[in-house]
Order: structure tokens, then C-alpha cells, then sequence
């Protein structure tokens, strides 16, 4: 369950109104990315829910194709962050008036291709001509088998490993609005693409849910969603900035920064980059490195779990400090 | 699931993406309120969603909290027409720039009344601040234990019911629309209601699982939800408008028409009722009775089903018509 985190009531609005759903043997309780019913038949049916606005999550103009789709992965990413597999969703859009029916229809088929390329299909949902921009709202099912991914687990020495590259989410951004260039036009394609079209590390939950300590995916940026898993299991997050891994078109664009220890910085606090930050027992690296390679994905270990709160930057077993950017860093 | 009449692509958009689902032993296919998923140990967990907006499904200056309680209700009108137990819910939503923390507290109060008065809990959701209008989405889950009520299924021969009172809904946009008055402020205060705070027929649905044909709650209108039946079964649903039943507001409002036909007419194509219409073999007509007493619920018979299609108004045994109306009539 998410919340805008400039609106401190929002999370009151979850507290108030989630007290009772803790409470019934079905449901988990909240704090993570999705609730969990129990089926009674050892499944477990977890649920995301999340909603994408024109303007907000996405730039004005952009079509309202990119933006279902963009819905569809940010969901399946809440669901890989808890070791699910998906299967189901329902969807509620609102049109602006006078959509013309060609938008809709590169809607139907830009989601058709999501479900083959995902494993999904809809099974619900309400379409209205609204007032407002073109708004989505889904609501993901998956099925847990095994054990769950959680945000709560983090243990004082752990290694802490990040998916793919971080940064090119606030990069993608910073190139659609136009506030930032980069050298090469592939770059600049790259990096929007990662902006618009997250990759759900699907695969890799599942493989993480029983080795994993604990995970969450990357969205409201590294520093911040590091600093969820650390207040989960209050312990410190410390993590190396020269170990993030980046992109060739981060590292591109951070070889023109003139400040880098602040360019690095901040593409660790940008977010959208639904990779999986997770932490696992240094005994286990092996086993990291195997599921590396089975899924093809690289996995790269950026720090260690310390005794402490919050998220701090260092070497390992050298001196760290507080992050100066703590996400949602704007260019 | 529910797509606006006004655009044949939603119903593209809807039978595009469903296609695949239908297919998945675990999904029900799609065409009535809401999906059903299988659950292995004999339960099923049926899901429907509803997404309402300020200016479309509520007026422009409503106040946040009544549209999400309508929107609570909507969706616990559909789990009630398929005969479900309402349990959990997702909450997606969207509060327009500088909504105030007094607006928020009042939502929050709001839900939490109604979490209380249905039974359900919140397990989950995302809360944006948005560029359009307040806009909440819901996913209401609930659990049906015996059969489930479906819209197909009526029979030639059946009995056709309706609960409670017709044409409210349309009449309580009208008062708040300030385009219709009525002689009483009490009428107009009880019509707005109506409209505002829709009840959900759940008991009455839970009942009816094992006994009706078919069944749907009314929220294009009589004729036009009358109409889907129709269409589901490939029969006729004849309706007598004298015997379709009005509250005395509604009665007052109609007494004051000079076409008392056509008025009648209109009652019976508005929307917003949120009443369940089913049919019933008419040898059950004393089981339908004594649910009504057991319920403490009004439950009109206004016609029968017979062969042919669409929907027809005329006395039992008598010539019938066309509708002239057949919903979402304005005034």
C-alpha cells in the first residue's frame, strides 16, 4: 500500500482504516506492498492496487497506452516485491471527453500485448468519460506459494543487493521533460523507455522469497525505499554509492556532472526504477550469483545492513554519513 | 462489469482483453457484476470494481466523502446482486491540488462508518494528489458460499421482482441538480438521499442465491437492466409500470405530471436505484414473501418473462409496448 508522501493524513487515511482488516485471520497486516488472503487450500492470494494519472505520473501528453501500461508494470512490480506470481487484474479508467476511439483502441491493444508478455488477463473493471485526465487505477492479483516476500526481515549483517541499474527512472524523467540531455540519442531513448516501461523483476521475486530476509521495489527512489526496509526492521541501511550500479547512459551522463558525489547522489534518490532492493545473509552469495545467472539478470551486493536506523552512505566497514537527497529529487 | 453505454469501445475494450480469462479454469467468465475465482475449497471469492469521479457520477461540488461512500456502496450493490458476503476492499483515489486535512479527516470518518455498518475492511490502496477532480476507485471483494446469482438464467413463465422503490435515484439528481422540486423539503431530503447513499441489498441477495433465476442491481435504470437480463437469457422481460413500486416521494413528484405515462416511463429508465431486479418461478411466490418478512424489505412483483426479446411494458396478459424511455434520462 502506497501513499503520496508529501501528505503525512495519507497515512492516517491507511492507519484508521486498515486497524480492523489486521485484525481478521484472512488478511495480513499492511505495511507492505500488498495484501495477502489466505485461500484455506495453502495459496495465498496477494493484492496490489495502485493508480496512474496523466500529469502526475506521467507527463501530460503522454499517451494513455504508455500510462496503462506503465500501471500494469508498477502493480506486477508491488507483486514481485513480495515474491508473487501474477495472474489477475481489474482495471478502472477514467477517458477525458472526446477521447477519440483510435486512443482506445491502441489502449486494447498495447494491454493485450502486456497480458501475453506478463501471463495476465483482465477479469473486472468500469471505464467512465470523465471530467478529469485519462486516470488508471488497477488491482493486481497474484498467487504466493511459498513463502512471502516482506519488507520487514532485515538483519544486522546482511549484504544488501540491488537488480538491474538504478537511476534511470529519474534520468527517463529528467530526458521527457526535457530538463536534462544526454550525449547520445540512444541514451535518451534507453532511458525513457526505462521510464516509461519498468521492467517488473517478476522472475527474481520469486526466486528471492526463500532467501531473501526482506525486499521492496524500488519506486519512490533507492535511498527512500532503503530507508522503508530499515524503519521495517529497525536497523540501518548503509550503502556504498560506488557500488550502485548504473546504466552506460547513467554513467554517461554522470561522467558530465560536474559535482559527482552530488550527480550520484541523486540519481539514488530519483525513483521509478522498480528494481528489487532486497537483503540476504552474507552466507548466501553463492546462491545470489546462481540466481543471477538463471534469470539473467545482474544483481549487484551495494552495502550492508548495520546496527542503527534509517539509511546512511559509506564503505563497507569505513565511515558513513546521512544522504543529502532522500528522494523525490527533482532536476 | 460496467462500461459507459455512450461508447460501444468499451465494450470492445472489455471483450478484447477478457477473452484470455475466460479461458483460466480459476476465472468465471465475464458479462456479469463481477469475477469469481475459485478458491479449491469451495469458496469463491467474487470481485467487482467501480471508479467514480466529482462531476460525473456525483455533482461537481460533492463532497468527497458522499462520493466514496457511493462508491462503497456501488460496488456492495454488485457483490449483492451476485449473491456475495462483502469483506475487503481496495481504495484507490485521487484528491484534487490543495484539498484541505479537514476534507480528508471527514472521508476517513466516512469509511470508517461504513466499514462498520457493512462488515468490510480496507486491505489495501494508493492515494495520489492529482491534477483532475476527486476520483476514487474501489475493488470490493466478496465471498459467495453457496451458489452465486448471475444476470443469465431467466426462464419464460418466471415471475419478475424488484426490492424497494424505482425511480428514486433519478429523482435525487434531479432535486440536487435543482431541476425538479418537490412539495415537501422531506421528499427532497429523502430523494437526495436515495441518490447519495444508495443501500445495498445484500441480505436480500445472500437469499435470493438459492432461489432466483437471475438477477442484477439497478443502476442504468428499470428498463435498461431489465433489458440486460433479456439479453443474457434471450427472452423477454415484460414489465407492468402499474405495478412497479414508488415511494411516496416518487408518488407525490408524479402526481404533479401532466403525463402521468410518461413520467412513470422516465422513473423507470433512471438510473442510481441500486435495487435488485430478479426473476423467480411463479410457483415461489410465498418463498419470495416470507423473504421479504424476514428481510423487512418491500419486494414488488411487476411482470413476467416471455418469449422474445428485449423488454416490453404492458399487464400481465395484456398487449405491451416498447419502451419509449430506456435510460439515462435527463432531465
Amino acid at each position: 500500500m502506497k501513499s503520496d508522501p508529501h501528505s503525512a493524513g495519507e497515512f492516517a487515511f491507511i492507519a484508521a482504516l486498515a486497524a480492523k482488516a489486521a485484525k481478521t485471520p484472512e488478511a495480513l497486516g499492511l505495511g507492505d506492498d500488498g495484501a495477502v488472503l489466505w485461500m484455506g487450500d495453502g495459496r495465498k492470494l496477494v493484492l496490489v492496487a495502485d493508480m496512474l494519472q496523466a500529469g502526475i505520473h506521467a507527463l501530460g501528453d503522454a499517451a494513455p497506452a504508455q500510462i496503462a501500461c506503465k500501471a500494469l508494470r508498477t502493480n506486477l512490480s508491488d507483486l514481485a516485491a513480495m515474491g508473487a506470481q501474477p495472474a489477475f487484474y481489474l482495471s478502472t479508467l477514467c477517458w477525458p471527453k472526446n477521447t477519440d476511439a483510435a486512443q482506445k483502441q491502441t489502449l486494447i491493444t498495447a494491454l493485450a500485448e502486456e497480458q501475453e508478455r506478463f501471463g495476465i488477463s483482465l477479469i473486472g473493471g468500469d471505464t467512465i468519460g470523465g471530467v478529469g485526465p485519462f486516470t488508471i487505477s488497477i488491482t493486481m492479483l497474484g498467487w504466493a506459494r511459498g513463502p512471502l516476500l516482506r519488507r520487514a526481515g532485515a538483519q544486522v549483517g546482511d549484504d544488501i543487493w540491488v537488480s538491474g541499474t538504478i537511476g534511470d527512472g529519474v534520468l527517463g524523467l529528467g530526458v521527457a521533460q526535457g530538463f536534462i540531455s544526454v550525449a547520445q540519442e540512444a541514451d535518451a531513448q534507453f532511458l525513457r523507455r526505462r521510464y516509461e516501461y519498468p521492467d517488473p523483476r517478476l522472475s527474481l521475486g520469486i526466486k528471492l522469497a526463500s532467501l531473501a530476509h526482506c525486499a521492496i521495489d524500488v519506486s519512490d527512489g533507492l535511498i527512500a525505499d532503503a530507508a522503508h526496509l530499515a524503519a521495517a526492521a529497525n536497523v540501518c541501511l548503509c550503502l556504498d554509492p560506488d557500488r550502485v550500479p548504473l546504466s552506460e547512459a547513467a554513467r554517461g551522463w554522470l561522467g558530465r556532472e560536474a559535482d559527482r558525489e552530488n550527480a550520484l547522489e541523486t540519481l539514488m534518490a530519483g525513483g521509478d526504477d522498480y528494481e528489487l532492493l532486497f537483503t540476504v545473509p552474507v552466507a548466501e552469495r553463492a546462491l545470489v550469483k546462481e540466481i543471477s545467472q538463471d534469470i539473467g539478470l545482474p544483481l549487484g551486493r551495494i552495502g550492508q545492513v548495520i546496527a542503527g536506523q534509517g539509511v546512511r552512505l559509506g564503505k563497507e566497514g569505513g565511515p558513513h554519513r546521512e544522504p543529502r537527497q532522500t528522494g523525490f529529487t527533482h532536476f
